[in-house]
Protein backbone atom coordinates (compact mmCIF):
# COMPACT_ATOMS: atom_id res chain seq x y z
CA UNK A 1 0.00 0.00 0.00
CA UNK A 2 1.09 3.80 -0.72
CA UNK A 3 -0.74 7.26 -0.76
CA UNK A 4 0.33 9.76 -3.84
CA UNK A 5 0.29 12.54 -1.57
CA UNK A 6 1.95 16.58 -1.72
CA UNK A 7 2.91 18.05 1.41
CA UNK A 8 2.01 21.49 0.41
CA UNK A 9 -1.49 20.79 -1.38
CA UNK A 10 -4.65 21.12 0.62
CA UNK A 11 -6.46 18.11 0.02
CA UNK A 12 -3.59 15.73 0.69
CA UNK A 13 -3.40 17.06 4.08
CA UNK A 14 -6.82 15.97 4.77
CA UNK A 15 -5.84 12.22 4.79
CA UNK A 16 -2.56 12.65 6.33
CA UNK A 17 -4.73 14.71 9.79
CA UNK A 18 -7.14 11.78 9.06
CA UNK A 19 -4.32 9.07 8.81
CA UNK A 20 -2.42 10.61 12.53
CA UNK A 21 -5.86 10.54 14.46
CA UNK A 22 -5.90 6.86 13.99
CA UNK A 23 -2.57 6.17 14.10
CA UNK A 24 -1.67 4.64 10.76
CA UNK A 25 1.19 5.30 9.19
CA UNK A 26 1.51 4.65 4.77
CA UNK A 27 4.15 4.87 3.16
CA UNK A 28 3.73 7.94 1.08
CA UNK A 29 5.28 9.29 -2.30
CA UNK A 30 5.37 12.78 -3.49
CA UNK A 31 3.71 14.26 -6.85
CA UNK A 32 5.01 17.83 -6.83
CA UNK A 33 1.89 19.95 -8.55
CA UNK A 34 3.94 23.03 -8.18
CA UNK A 35 6.28 21.55 -10.77
CA UNK A 36 3.28 20.14 -12.57
CA UNK A 37 4.30 16.10 -12.02
CA UNK A 38 0.88 15.11 -11.59
CA UNK A 39 0.68 15.96 -15.50
CA UNK A 40 4.02 13.25 -15.80
CA UNK A 41 4.11 10.30 -17.92
CA UNK A 42 4.52 8.24 -14.69
CA UNK A 43 1.93 9.43 -12.35
CA UNK A 44 -0.82 10.02 -15.67
CA UNK A 45 -0.68 6.07 -15.12
CA UNK A 46 -1.36 6.04 -11.70
CA UNK A 47 -4.18 8.82 -11.73
CA UNK A 48 -5.35 10.15 -15.43
CA UNK A 49 -6.75 12.60 -13.52
CA UNK A 50 -4.17 14.25 -12.31
CA UNK A 51 -4.89 14.52 -8.90
CA UNK A 52 -3.63 14.08 -5.51
CA UNK A 53 -4.14 12.42 -3.18
CA UNK A 54 -4.02 8.98 -4.83
CA UNK A 55 -4.12 5.65 -2.38
CA UNK A 56 -2.75 2.09 -4.30
CA UNK A 57 -3.64 -0.81 -2.88
CA UNK A 58 -1.71 -3.91 -2.82
CA UNK A 59 -4.25 -5.46 -5.28
CA UNK A 60 -3.48 -2.88 -7.31
CA UNK A 61 -6.66 -1.08 -7.09
CA UNK A 62 -6.03 3.25 -6.80
CA UNK A 63 -8.88 5.13 -4.92
CA UNK A 64 -8.58 8.65 -5.61
CA UNK A 65 -10.98 11.55 -4.13
CA UNK A 66 -9.99 12.14 -0.13
CA UNK A 67 -13.26 11.19 1.31
CA UNK A 68 -12.98 8.21 -0.57
CA UNK A 69 -9.51 7.54 0.99
CA UNK A 70 -10.92 8.23 4.38
CA UNK A 71 -13.59 6.01 3.74
CA UNK A 72 -11.36 2.75 3.38
CA UNK A 73 -9.43 3.36 6.26
CA UNK A 74 -12.74 4.14 8.42
CA UNK A 75 -13.99 0.26 7.71
CA UNK A 76 -10.14 -1.29 8.26
CA UNK A 77 -9.44 0.52 10.90
CA UNK A 78 -13.03 2.01 12.59
CA UNK A 79 -11.07 3.07 16.14
CA UNK A 80 -11.89 6.34 16.77
CA UNK A 81 -14.85 6.86 14.40
CA UNK A 82 -14.23 9.75 12.35
CA UNK A 83 -17.39 9.67 9.96
CA UNK A 84 -20.02 8.48 12.38
CA UNK A 85 -21.19 5.47 14.12
CA UNK A 86 -24.75 4.31 13.34
CA UNK A 87 -27.38 5.61 11.07
CA UNK A 88 -28.27 9.35 12.15
CA UNK A 89 -24.64 10.10 13.50
CA UNK A 90 -23.00 8.86 10.35
CA UNK A 91 -25.20 11.18 8.45
CA UNK A 92 -25.01 13.74 9.90
CA UNK A 93 -21.64 13.73 10.14
CA UNK A 94 -21.68 13.36 5.96
CA UNK A 95 -23.35 16.32 6.31
CA UNK A 96 -21.47 18.67 7.75
CA UNK A 97 -18.63 17.34 6.21
CA UNK A 98 -20.15 18.07 2.51
CA UNK A 99 -20.93 21.27 3.57
CA UNK A 100 -17.45 21.90 5.24
CA UNK A 101 -16.33 20.59 1.27
CA UNK A 102 -18.86 22.40 -0.42
CA UNK A 103 -19.23 25.29 0.90
CA UNK A 104 -15.68 26.44 2.70
CA UNK A 105 -13.28 24.11 1.07
CA UNK A 106 -14.86 24.90 -2.75
CA UNK A 107 -14.74 28.33 -1.87
CA UNK A 108 -11.21 28.53 -0.96
CA UNK A 109 -10.50 26.83 -4.23
CA UNK A 110 -12.44 29.05 -6.04
CA UNK A 111 -10.34 32.19 -5.01
CA UNK A 112 -6.85 30.10 -5.04
CA UNK A 113 -7.25 28.76 -8.43
CA UNK A 114 -8.68 31.91 -10.01
CA UNK A 115 -6.16 34.42 -8.24
CA UNK A 116 -2.66 32.83 -7.77
CA UNK A 117 -0.50 32.63 -11.05
CA UNK A 118 0.28 29.18 -10.56
CA UNK A 119 -3.14 28.49 -11.76
CA UNK A 120 -3.06 30.81 -14.79
CA UNK A 121 -4.90 29.53 -17.62
CA UNK A 122 -5.85 26.15 -15.30
CA UNK A 123 -8.45 27.14 -13.42
CA UNK A 124 -10.24 23.92 -13.09
CA UNK A 125 -7.94 20.91 -10.73
CA UNK A 126 -6.73 18.77 -12.81
CA UNK A 127 -6.61 20.39 -16.21
CA UNK A 128 -3.40 20.49 -18.11
CA UNK A 129 -4.80 24.19 -19.80
CA UNK A 130 -7.36 26.34 -21.94
CA UNK A 131 -9.22 26.98 -18.75
CA UNK A 132 -8.32 31.18 -17.93
CA UNK A 133 -8.85 32.36 -14.55
CA UNK A 134 -11.76 34.23 -13.76
CA UNK A 135 -11.71 37.48 -11.11
CA UNK A 136 -15.33 37.43 -10.52
CA UNK A 137 -15.73 33.77 -9.62
CA UNK A 138 -12.23 34.72 -6.96
CA UNK A 139 -14.60 37.56 -6.11
CA UNK A 140 -17.74 35.07 -5.87
CA UNK A 141 -15.61 32.61 -3.74
CA UNK A 142 -14.88 35.32 -1.09
CA UNK A 143 -18.16 36.10 -0.66
CA UNK A 144 -19.29 32.44 -0.11
CA UNK A 145 -15.78 31.58 2.47
CA UNK A 146 -17.72 34.97 4.46
CA UNK A 147 -20.80 32.80 4.29
CA UNK A 148 -18.95 29.83 5.38
CA UNK A 149 -17.83 31.15 8.07
CA UNK A 150 -20.98 32.49 9.58
CA UNK A 151 -22.31 29.28 9.34
CA UNK A 152 -19.89 27.62 11.74
CA UNK A 153 -19.97 30.31 14.03
CA UNK A 154 -23.33 29.88 14.40
CA UNK A 155 -23.06 26.01 14.73
CA UNK A 156 -19.94 26.09 16.89
CA UNK A 157 -21.95 28.11 19.47
CA UNK A 158 -24.00 25.08 20.24
CA UNK A 159 -21.60 22.39 20.13
CA UNK A 160 -17.78 21.77 20.69
CA UNK A 161 -17.03 20.35 17.09
CA UNK A 162 -18.78 20.77 13.81
CA UNK A 163 -20.70 17.80 13.72
CA UNK A 164 -21.41 17.76 17.45
CA UNK A 165 -19.81 16.15 20.83
CA UNK A 166 -16.75 14.14 18.88
CA UNK A 167 -14.11 15.22 16.55
CA UNK A 168 -14.52 14.14 13.02
CA UNK A 169 -13.49 14.13 9.47
CA UNK A 170 -16.11 17.47 9.64
CA UNK A 171 -13.87 18.88 11.73
CA UNK A 172 -10.81 18.11 9.37
CA UNK A 173 -12.33 19.17 6.31
CA UNK A 174 -13.23 22.95 7.81
CA UNK A 175 -9.75 23.47 9.19
CA UNK A 176 -7.65 22.60 5.85
CA UNK A 177 -9.92 25.22 4.33
CA UNK A 178 -9.64 27.85 6.63
CA UNK A 179 -5.73 26.90 7.22
CA UNK A 180 -5.68 27.22 2.91
CA UNK A 181 -7.79 30.46 3.29
CA UNK A 182 -4.82 32.29 4.84
CA UNK A 183 -2.75 31.71 1.32
CA UNK A 184 -5.24 33.70 -0.40
CA UNK A 185 -5.29 36.47 2.91
CA UNK A 186 -8.83 35.04 4.17
CA UNK A 187 -8.72 34.63 7.82
CA UNK A 188 -11.32 34.13 10.57
CA UNK A 189 -12.58 37.65 11.77
CA UNK A 190 -13.06 38.47 15.52
CA UNK A 191 -16.53 38.53 14.66
CA UNK A 192 -16.23 34.68 14.70
CA UNK A 193 -15.26 33.76 18.17
CA UNK A 194 -16.77 30.31 18.85
CA UNK A 195 -14.83 29.33 15.08
CA UNK A 196 -11.20 30.84 16.46
CA UNK A 197 -11.63 28.97 19.71
CA UNK A 198 -12.73 25.39 17.51
CA UNK A 199 -9.66 26.56 15.29
CA UNK A 200 -7.31 26.87 17.98
CA UNK A 201 -8.52 23.94 19.41
CA UNK A 202 -7.80 22.22 16.48
CA UNK A 203 -4.48 23.79 15.50
CA UNK A 204 -3.27 22.15 19.06
CA UNK A 205 -4.19 18.88 18.25
CA UNK A 206 -0.67 16.38 17.02
CA UNK A 207 -2.91 15.78 13.60
CA UNK A 208 -2.41 19.03 12.77
CA UNK A 209 0.83 19.38 11.74
CA UNK A 210 0.54 15.86 9.77
CA UNK B 1 -40.00 10.89 9.75
CA UNK B 2 -40.76 12.72 6.14
CA UNK B 3 -38.14 14.31 2.96
CA UNK B 4 -38.36 17.58 2.20
CA UNK B 5 -38.69 16.91 -1.50
CA UNK B 6 -38.99 19.10 -4.60
CA UNK B 7 -40.45 16.87 -7.83
CA UNK B 8 -38.78 19.55 -9.99
CA UNK B 9 -35.37 19.86 -8.70
CA UNK B 10 -32.46 17.51 -9.44
CA UNK B 11 -30.54 16.59 -5.93
CA UNK B 12 -33.92 15.72 -4.21
CA UNK B 13 -34.60 13.55 -7.53
CA UNK B 14 -31.40 11.38 -6.74
CA UNK B 15 -32.92 10.45 -3.05
CA UNK B 16 -35.83 9.13 -4.27
CA UNK B 17 -34.00 6.78 -6.89
CA UNK B 18 -32.04 5.80 -3.80
CA UNK B 19 -35.62 5.00 -1.92
CA UNK B 20 -36.96 3.47 -5.11
CA UNK B 21 -33.77 0.87 -5.26
CA UNK B 22 -34.45 -0.14 -1.65
CA UNK B 23 -37.86 -0.39 -1.83
CA UNK B 24 -38.31 2.26 0.62
CA UNK B 25 -41.72 4.66 0.87
CA UNK B 26 -40.90 7.72 3.13
CA UNK B 27 -43.78 10.45 3.88
CA UNK B 28 -42.65 13.23 1.16
CA UNK B 29 -43.65 17.18 1.78
CA UNK B 30 -43.35 19.77 -1.54
CA UNK B 31 -41.10 22.80 -1.48
CA UNK B 32 -42.05 24.59 -4.51
CA UNK B 33 -38.04 26.25 -5.05
CA UNK B 34 -39.40 27.47 -8.14
CA UNK B 35 -40.98 29.79 -6.01
CA UNK B 36 -38.89 30.35 -3.68
CA UNK B 37 -40.55 28.77 -0.71
CA UNK B 38 -37.52 27.70 0.31
CA UNK B 39 -37.31 31.30 1.63
CA UNK B 40 -40.08 30.95 3.06
CA UNK B 41 -40.67 31.66 7.30
CA UNK B 42 -41.80 28.06 7.55
CA UNK B 43 -39.10 26.14 5.51
CA UNK B 44 -36.42 28.49 6.90
CA UNK B 45 -36.93 27.16 9.88
CA UNK B 46 -36.27 23.49 9.09
CA UNK B 47 -33.26 24.11 7.00
CA UNK B 48 -31.91 27.59 6.95
CA UNK B 49 -29.61 27.27 4.26
CA UNK B 50 -32.69 26.93 2.14
CA UNK B 51 -32.10 23.98 -0.25
CA UNK B 52 -33.92 20.50 -0.95
CA UNK B 53 -33.50 17.86 0.49
CA UNK B 54 -34.02 17.62 3.44
CA UNK B 55 -34.52 14.33 5.73
CA UNK B 56 -36.54 15.43 9.14
CA UNK B 57 -36.06 11.79 11.64
CA UNK B 58 -38.65 11.29 14.63
CA UNK B 59 -36.38 12.47 17.19
CA UNK B 60 -36.41 15.85 14.88
CA UNK B 61 -32.99 15.44 13.74
CA UNK B 62 -32.93 17.28 10.75
CA UNK B 63 -30.40 15.94 7.35
CA UNK B 64 -29.38 17.71 4.42
CA UNK B 65 -27.17 16.83 1.58
CA UNK B 66 -28.60 14.37 -0.35
CA UNK B 67 -26.16 11.96 -0.24
CA UNK B 68 -25.48 12.46 3.63
CA UNK B 69 -29.72 11.23 3.78
CA UNK B 70 -28.71 8.30 1.50
CA UNK B 71 -26.30 7.58 4.28
CA UNK B 72 -28.76 7.44 6.90
CA UNK B 73 -30.70 4.76 4.54
CA UNK B 74 -27.97 2.54 3.76
CA UNK B 75 -27.24 1.83 7.14
CA UNK B 76 -30.81 1.53 9.12
CA UNK B 77 -31.78 -0.65 5.38
CA UNK B 78 -28.51 -2.32 3.59
CA UNK B 79 -30.31 -4.01 1.37
CA UNK B 80 -29.53 -3.97 -1.63
CA UNK B 81 -26.46 -2.30 -0.90
CA UNK B 82 -25.44 1.11 -2.93
CA UNK B 83 -22.70 2.88 -1.59
CA UNK B 84 -20.47 -0.78 -1.69
CA UNK B 85 -19.67 -3.22 0.69
CA UNK B 86 -16.14 -3.47 2.78
CA UNK B 87 -13.47 -1.34 2.45
CA UNK B 88 -12.21 -0.98 -0.66
CA UNK B 89 -15.38 -1.40 -2.57
CA UNK B 90 -17.08 1.00 -0.12
CA UNK B 91 -14.01 3.50 -1.51
CA UNK B 92 -14.40 2.64 -4.78
CA UNK B 93 -18.06 3.67 -4.46
CA UNK B 94 -17.26 6.87 -2.91
CA UNK B 95 -14.73 7.74 -5.35
CA UNK B 96 -17.12 7.02 -8.34
CA UNK B 97 -19.58 8.89 -6.88
CA UNK B 98 -17.84 12.26 -6.11
CA UNK B 99 -16.55 12.39 -9.36
CA UNK B 100 -20.11 11.74 -10.65
CA UNK B 101 -20.70 14.88 -8.20
CA UNK B 102 -17.58 17.25 -8.48
CA UNK B 103 -17.52 16.69 -12.17
CA UNK B 104 -20.52 15.91 -13.70
CA UNK B 105 -23.88 17.43 -11.88
CA UNK B 106 -21.18 20.40 -10.15
CA UNK B 107 -20.62 21.18 -14.23
CA UNK B 108 -24.24 21.02 -15.50
CA UNK B 109 -25.02 22.87 -12.21
CA UNK B 110 -22.46 26.04 -13.24
CA UNK B 111 -24.22 26.06 -16.52
CA UNK B 112 -27.79 25.93 -15.08
CA UNK B 113 -27.31 28.53 -12.28
CA UNK B 114 -25.12 30.59 -14.56
CA UNK B 115 -27.88 30.97 -17.66
CA UNK B 116 -31.29 29.74 -16.49
CA UNK B 117 -33.56 33.17 -16.11
CA UNK B 118 -34.72 31.67 -12.55
CA UNK B 119 -31.24 31.97 -11.32
CA UNK B 120 -30.55 35.62 -12.26
CA UNK B 121 -29.18 36.98 -9.51
CA UNK B 122 -28.66 34.09 -7.47
CA UNK B 123 -26.27 31.97 -9.58
CA UNK B 124 -25.15 30.02 -5.77
CA UNK B 125 -27.52 27.54 -4.72
CA UNK B 126 -29.37 28.64 -1.33
CA UNK B 127 -28.41 32.45 -1.10
CA UNK B 128 -31.66 35.10 -2.06
CA UNK B 129 -29.95 37.46 -4.09
CA UNK B 130 -26.53 39.43 -4.94
CA UNK B 131 -24.68 36.86 -6.68
CA UNK B 132 -25.16 37.70 -10.10
CA UNK B 133 -24.57 34.83 -12.93
CA UNK B 134 -21.44 34.66 -14.84
CA UNK B 135 -21.08 33.66 -18.57
CA UNK B 136 -17.82 32.32 -18.40
CA UNK B 137 -18.93 30.04 -15.71
CA UNK B 138 -21.20 28.66 -17.79
CA UNK B 139 -19.02 28.17 -20.86
CA UNK B 140 -16.32 26.42 -18.41
CA UNK B 141 -18.98 24.24 -16.71
CA UNK B 142 -20.05 23.06 -20.62
CA UNK B 143 -16.46 22.00 -21.40
CA UNK B 144 -16.19 20.18 -17.64
CA UNK B 145 -19.36 18.43 -18.76
CA UNK B 146 -17.83 17.43 -22.07
CA UNK B 147 -14.94 15.91 -20.06
CA UNK B 148 -16.93 14.32 -17.51
CA UNK B 149 -18.48 12.37 -20.15
CA UNK B 150 -15.32 11.26 -21.37
CA UNK B 151 -14.12 10.08 -18.60
CA UNK B 152 -17.59 8.26 -18.02
CA UNK B 153 -16.96 6.44 -21.88
CA UNK B 154 -13.54 5.25 -21.25
CA UNK B 155 -14.68 3.73 -17.56
CA UNK B 156 -18.17 2.06 -19.20
CA UNK B 157 -15.80 0.29 -21.72
CA UNK B 158 -14.49 -2.01 -19.03
CA UNK B 159 -17.69 -1.79 -16.15
CA UNK B 160 -21.29 -2.56 -16.86
CA UNK B 161 -21.92 -0.22 -14.20
CA UNK B 162 -20.15 3.32 -13.39
CA UNK B 163 -18.20 1.97 -9.72
CA UNK B 164 -17.99 -2.15 -11.67
CA UNK B 165 -20.43 -4.50 -11.64
CA UNK B 166 -23.31 -3.43 -9.64
CA UNK B 167 -25.24 -0.52 -9.79
CA UNK B 168 -24.87 2.16 -7.07
CA UNK B 169 -25.37 5.61 -6.17
CA UNK B 170 -22.78 6.28 -8.49
CA UNK B 171 -25.21 5.36 -11.20
CA UNK B 172 -28.06 7.48 -9.23
CA UNK B 173 -25.69 10.50 -9.41
CA UNK B 174 -24.43 10.32 -12.93
CA UNK B 175 -27.88 9.74 -14.52
CA UNK B 176 -29.52 12.94 -12.81
CA UNK B 177 -26.68 14.66 -13.80
CA UNK B 178 -26.75 13.80 -17.65
CA UNK B 179 -30.59 14.00 -17.35
CA UNK B 180 -30.75 17.54 -15.76
CA UNK B 181 -28.34 18.78 -18.40
CA UNK B 182 -31.10 18.12 -21.07
CA UNK B 183 -32.50 21.68 -19.74
CA UNK B 184 -29.48 23.39 -21.08
CA UNK B 185 -29.34 21.65 -24.42
CA UNK B 186 -26.19 19.04 -22.92
CA UNK B 187 -27.00 15.55 -24.54
CA UNK B 188 -24.26 12.52 -24.58
CA UNK B 189 -22.87 12.29 -28.04
CA UNK B 190 -22.79 9.78 -30.45
CA UNK B 191 -19.11 9.43 -29.64
CA UNK B 192 -20.18 7.76 -26.27
CA UNK B 193 -21.80 4.73 -27.19
CA UNK B 194 -21.28 3.15 -23.77
CA UNK B 195 -22.19 5.97 -22.33
CA UNK B 196 -25.81 5.86 -24.32
CA UNK B 197 -26.11 1.70 -23.97
CA UNK B 198 -25.35 2.44 -19.83
CA UNK B 199 -28.02 5.59 -20.17
CA UNK B 200 -30.76 3.53 -21.32
CA UNK B 201 -29.84 0.70 -19.00
CA UNK B 202 -30.29 2.76 -16.16
CA UNK B 203 -33.70 4.64 -17.93
CA UNK B 204 -35.17 1.29 -18.00
CA UNK B 205 -35.09 0.75 -13.78
CA UNK B 206 -38.48 1.48 -12.34
CA UNK B 207 -36.49 3.89 -9.80
CA UNK B 208 -35.71 5.95 -13.30
CA UNK B 209 -39.43 7.65 -12.71
CA UNK B 210 -39.26 8.12 -9.26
Amino acid sequence: MKLYDFSLAPNPRRVRMFLAEKGIEVPMVQVNTREREQFSDWFQEINPRGTVPVLELDDGTRISESVAICRYFEVVHPEPPLMGRGATDSAVVEMWNRRAELEGMAAVGEVLRNTLPMFEDRAVAGVRGGVPQLAALAERGRASFGRFLDVLENRLIDTPFIAGQAFTIADITAFAAIDTALRVEMTVPQSCPNVLRWQSEIANRPSATA
